[in-house]
């Protein structure tokens, strides 16, 4: 177990775990090598060691690799001007210029939490931007200032509603925060609109174990148990999985993500949206620039005093909590009070990427 | 088959089909003579008959003897006097006074409307109110207008999610409705957040068969095939039904549409939201008055030019037909187009439940 006190030592001989602060440290340096101003580089280093931080190691620095690759390619702007548009008072519309989504989402999200301020909700619509990270880290910075917030991405696709055998729609998640009360961190729903994300399926073919029905579906459009359904031709499923089990809403769910994050903001959409991985060239021909975000913020004191909201947040956490049931947003809460003292594990596959990536960039790992 | 011409005739003569204007005609003054304005009664009754258009019998004029019997023991208000609060500019909260929802929910919708023609966007929020009916007449209201529209209400508890044998939630749907371009009705999702609604349930008890596993537990949490579940203290289930299928998802969806129209709007939540049958008393020492709802706008013009959606629009809708899917809101706009026509078809239970209701308000059948 690494602790802060051993950010001193280099990369390679911390085994297992690394300290917040250093992994902090030198993914912004990663990122101020591909040329990211001081602010970019922290916001973005902040957001994908967050995810680690919450548990949700397949949104963390495990991504890094895939930021360098596509800024490599050119498809990533490290250096992008914002081209904000607003034509009513409390929408804007973010036009990021190939920005990373880490930075341009919370930048939106800074911009809908001052909007809101002045009329009590506002919508912030991003287009020409990339993966945003955790759709979490964005709507918290509104719960965190007294604010209901939302955040949504479209992704590039992967899922296949049944009745189609064509990958129309990303697993587009969709995320509300309400702002904590008393002892309850901040109420969180971050979820993607598929049944299960393909890093589901990428642990269980690591593992060589089948998946469940309702996961995915093979080339044909057939359910399958294969977790390597996704690199033969196979698709997603919406939630729900089934036409008995409900399956027409997780569609509905992830068209509207769609449409909000993508139609609405001038961005890509459908099956234009661009890849996440550089080794798939975007579609040509799309109806618009990159990837496209939502997002929101509905003041509290818009509709109560604080004090009012607390007391109706404990007493409905409360009765969640006595019937058993698991909190939205208390899981990852718990892991990152763990993981912000014992410090975050990873693979040697994981550590190795990472250590890899530092040398190709000349990168000296903290201490050295 | 009886249109328009048919509707002279006494009810108790028409067999199989009611015609549209003689059903809008005769619901209408069923609540004139409850004690509605002229223009509440002319609301509540196209509310009613647009989800009988629509082939959503269950929320249609079928529901109207519950409404009746809801009135009788005083718990609906048919004279309300709507008291608005408005904090910041464009977020109003509407305490109902104890109307029906059908009309609380347009009343609200306009207003919603209203600020969001002025700000852009515009959330509003209601307590103190009762089922209003379909969502999707609601949030079409904004569609109407070119804007995006939303509709969310909290219901009485029906639904468990895995790990609690406590109804806890109601089936609290959400909908969202997006402009008509070219062709093409308006987009509307329009969901349940459980995996099926008590009215399948009802079906398939009547049918005789057995529910798929998924849908519903019994009264020790396990899933079971029983149509009859919720009679015997069992649970409907929410969207995703199992821990594979995600259900942690749609128990979180449930959840933000109780938080969001429960619990932001000051109204009652969770296991206190009240009962939508006159023979169930309402929970004592809840957090608010009676069932919540909220509505919202988002203004097309806010975003780009009515033409650059329209286009917009008719491209992502084309390559969704195309792949072979069906586009939200497609078949109820085609149920509708049908039914306009033919008139609206019910069971022998159904027209007898609506005579007797007549019978038992001195009610002149139309034409009588």
């Amino acid at each position: 177990m690494q602790t802060s006190s051993d950010s001193t030592k280099p990369l390679r001989e911390i085994e297992g775990y690394w300290s917040v602060e250093a992994l902090k440290g030198w993914v912004k340096e990663v990122f101020l090598r591909i040329g990211c101003s001081e602010d970019h580089a922290r916001m973005a280093a902040a957001l994908l060691v967050a995810a680690d931080l919450k548990g949700i190691d397949s949104h963390g620095v495990a991504r890094l690799p895939g930021y360098v690759r596509l800024w490599r390619k050119g498809r990533i702007n490290p250096d992008p001007q914002w081209r904000w548009t607003q034509r009513m008072s409390a929408v804007a519309v973010l036009d990021a210029d190939g920005a990373l989504g880490l930075v341009a989402g919370q930048v939106a999200m800074e911009k809908a939490v001052e909007l809101a301020g002045r009329y009590g909700t506002a919508q912030v619509l991003v287009r020409n931007s990339n993966h945003f990270g955790i759709a979490a880290e964005h709507a918290l910075v509104a719960a965190g200032r007294g604010m209901v917030g939302w955040a949504m991405t479209n992704a590039s696709p992967l899922v296949s509603p049944l009745g189609s055998n064509k990958r129309i729609l990303g697993t587009n998640p969709l995320c509300y925060a309400f702002p904590s009360a008393g002892h309850h961190p901040p109420w969180v729903l971050d979820m993607a609109t598929s049944a299960a994300s393909n890093g589901k399926l990428e642990l269980a073919a690591a593992a060589g174990q089948a998946i469940p029905l309702g996961w995915a579906t093979d080339q044909a459009g057939h359910e399958t148990n294969s977790p390597g359904a996704l690199q033969v031709g196979g698709a997603l499923l919406p939630l729900g999985s089934t036409s008995e089990g409900g399956v027409h809403k997780g569609y509905g769910l992830g068209a509207l993500v769609d449409l909000w994050s993508g139609l609405l903001s001038g961005a890509a959409f459908g099956p234009w949206v661009p890849p996440f991985v550089d080794f798939l060239e975007p579609a040509t021909g799309g109806p618009g620039p990159g990837i496209g975000h939502a997002f929101g913020a509905l003041a509290i004191e818009a509709l109560m005093d604080n004090e009012v909201y607390r007391q109706r947040m404990e007493r409905w956490s409360q009765v969640f909590h006595d019937a058993g049931l698991v909190l939205h947003g208390m899981p990852e809460w718990e892991q990152r009070s763990k993981r912000l003292v014992e410090g975050i594990p990873y693979t040697k596959e994981g550590l190795k990427a990472l250590v890899d990536l530092g040398d190709s960039m000349d990168l000296l790992a903290p201490g050295q």
